[in-house]
């Protein structure tokens, strides 16, 4: 078979504020592939069906030298993110030819993982749950779901009858920590970003509900509160709220920080002498962290949970890996409406 | 005996700045008392020997129907704090007349303590270590010592070679949780606000000392950091930059604001983001929270640690409860060159 285009999508420029279709990434058809000829050096061709846009990815788009908990994106590579993919040819005995894997896979339609990486973005033969799509595995049966899954096991602490504030509550991981909530007998208030999202919040069982940008914050948390946890997505003036109306001996989970990753102007914080006046705690954390601990319970959990409909996802699917950029642009500004996935290929 | 006046110091007005001594509070000579005949109703009679002015008194001088963790102070009425006294007549079986007391005095000559109260503020007898003046009572061997005591005990998980960033490293506090850490083989960092405070943290053992109104923290921590642990007695900008500097998985002990309680403005906070990306916990914690858990322990080892010289401390005594109020103040501007202590009266 003759070199076929391996289309990608490349990182081309930093950005300083959002990433910029066509400035800060490009999409690039000049490289072709010869899928049956590659050589794969004891490592396996995928074919990339799904590929996850994801929030933190804002992040790795930075100067090289600076330090971070993932590793910069290189100008003139494609981006890579978590995904789907069908192997194609293996020569890794864990893997065979029309198996499906889940893992860390580069912004292009063909692609050789790496498979020797472990955790929550480790590569990982996928047994699909029947009636669960592929693109539900890079979303809440996927990392942003682990997310959810983990830090709500590890820190929450959650007692029937505790309030919990969750921001960005619509996403992928906040929509999930709002249902583990519900199930652990919990009243949920969550906030987010358009009259759509709130609906959702609705949908997956928060008690209360709001739109950030048209209800202040303060006011919901005043009358809603105090509250004993929360479960923070977003940080900046959100975060200063939430400690201005947290109950003595709260937990705040700290697993985001999207209002902040598109500046580098701070936030003006009112409250922070009220972390030790309160007895607050602030648990960072990141999802890999605590894949070991939490990883096997939960593929045994939650997407059975997903493919039976007892716990709910959203989805915002753009098709074509050459309308990546604008979807992961669309995440950074909060534009999406569900776990925001690109189609790439069908199978 | 004839009644005698009770020189007492009166809340009078709620600052909106730092207090201001004949404004805020006033000094008051104008009530007497008779020793031998005030009706105890079952409580001790006491004669305010010392009394300790903290910097958390501040958040006291505020509106009664705000909530806060210590309750407001009361305009007309004495302002109290910890201090030592002498039993002079007592109705409760645990003291008798001659006795010595640590506990919540009124800032006044004589005063009739509730006794009822426990852990870190509840009056206590004290049997004093010989060597150990009673001011010391109220600084390194009571409360503040307490707090350092406690909250590194409970909190900073030492290990040898771990590096700890120490604000307010000259106060009571900060001067015991550099001497703690010391003990446990860590590298120590304390900044101080004057050259003379700067000293005394190296007097008391930090490796590294800078005065942070001359010397920029952000300098300093990038050289000598990262940091595996934080004790925060200042927050606001000095909290941002021990983040920017903190390694992965840094414990911060938050115990202290003193840089935001005299203002409503804010701060401006950079790395907020960093909580969840490198994995910080941040403990808020009081005193009194971990008294059950720790006192007796505190009690055992640090007066005598003290009286012996093996750990050292640092004292600011002012001659006269009349000029308490000046004290007060000038420990919220960060003006005093160790623990202030008002010396009211000799037994």
């Amino acid at each position: 078979m003759a070199p076929i285009p391996n289309a990608r999508l490349l990182f081309n420029e930093i950005p300083t504020n959002f990433p910029e279709p066509g400035k800060t990434t490009v999409y690039d058809t000049s490289k072709t592939i010869d899928v049956e000829k590659e050589p794969l050096n004891g490592g396996i061709l995928v074919k990339t069906l799904v590929l996850s846009a994801d929030p933190y990815m804002r992040v790795q788009m930075r100067e090289a030298h600076i330090d971070g908990y993932m590793p910069p994106f290189i100008v003139g590579q494609p981006l890579y993110s978590l995904g789907v993919g069908k192997v194609l040819r293996s020569e890794n005995e864990a893997y065979k030819a029309g198996d499906y894997v889940y893992g860390v896979l580069e912004w292009a339609l063909y692609s050789i993982p790496n498979t020797d990486t472990g955790g929550a973005f480790g590569t990982r033969l996928l047994k699909p749950e029947p009636g669960l799509p592929y693109s539900v595995y890079v979303g809440a049966a996927g990392m942003p779901g682990q997310t959810a899954y983990y830090g709500w096991k590890e820190f929450a602490n959650a007692k029937a009858g505790d309030t919990v504030f969750v921001s960005g509550g619509a996403g992928p991981v906040g929509s999930l920590v709002v249902q583990l909530a519900k199930e652990d007998g919990l009243k949920v208030i969550a906030s987010a970003g358009s009259e759509a999202k709130v609906q959702f919040c609705k949908d997956v069982g928060a008690d209360v509900t709001f739109n950030y940008k048209t209800v202040n914050t303060l006011d919901v948390l005043k009358k809603e509160g105090p509250l004993q946890l929360y479960w923070d997505n977003v940080a900046g003036s959100t975060l200063d709220a939430a400690i201005e109306n947290a109950d003595n001996h709260a937990r705040f989970i700290e697993c985001g920080a999207i209002s902040q990753y598109n500046s580098k102007d701070g936030v003006n914080m009112k409250n922070l002498d009220q972390i030790y006046a309160r007895r607050l705690t602030l648990y960072g954390f990141l999802v890999a962290d605590l894949a070991p601990k939490w990883q096997d319970e939960f593929y045994q959990v939650i997407p059975k949970k997903l493919a039976s409909g007892e716990f709910k996802y959203s989805e915002d699917l753009t098709r074509g890996l050459e309308k990546g950029c604008e979807a992961l642009r669309d995440v950074q500004m909060g534009k999406n409406t569900g776990k925001s996935v690109i189609i790439v290929a069908e199978e």
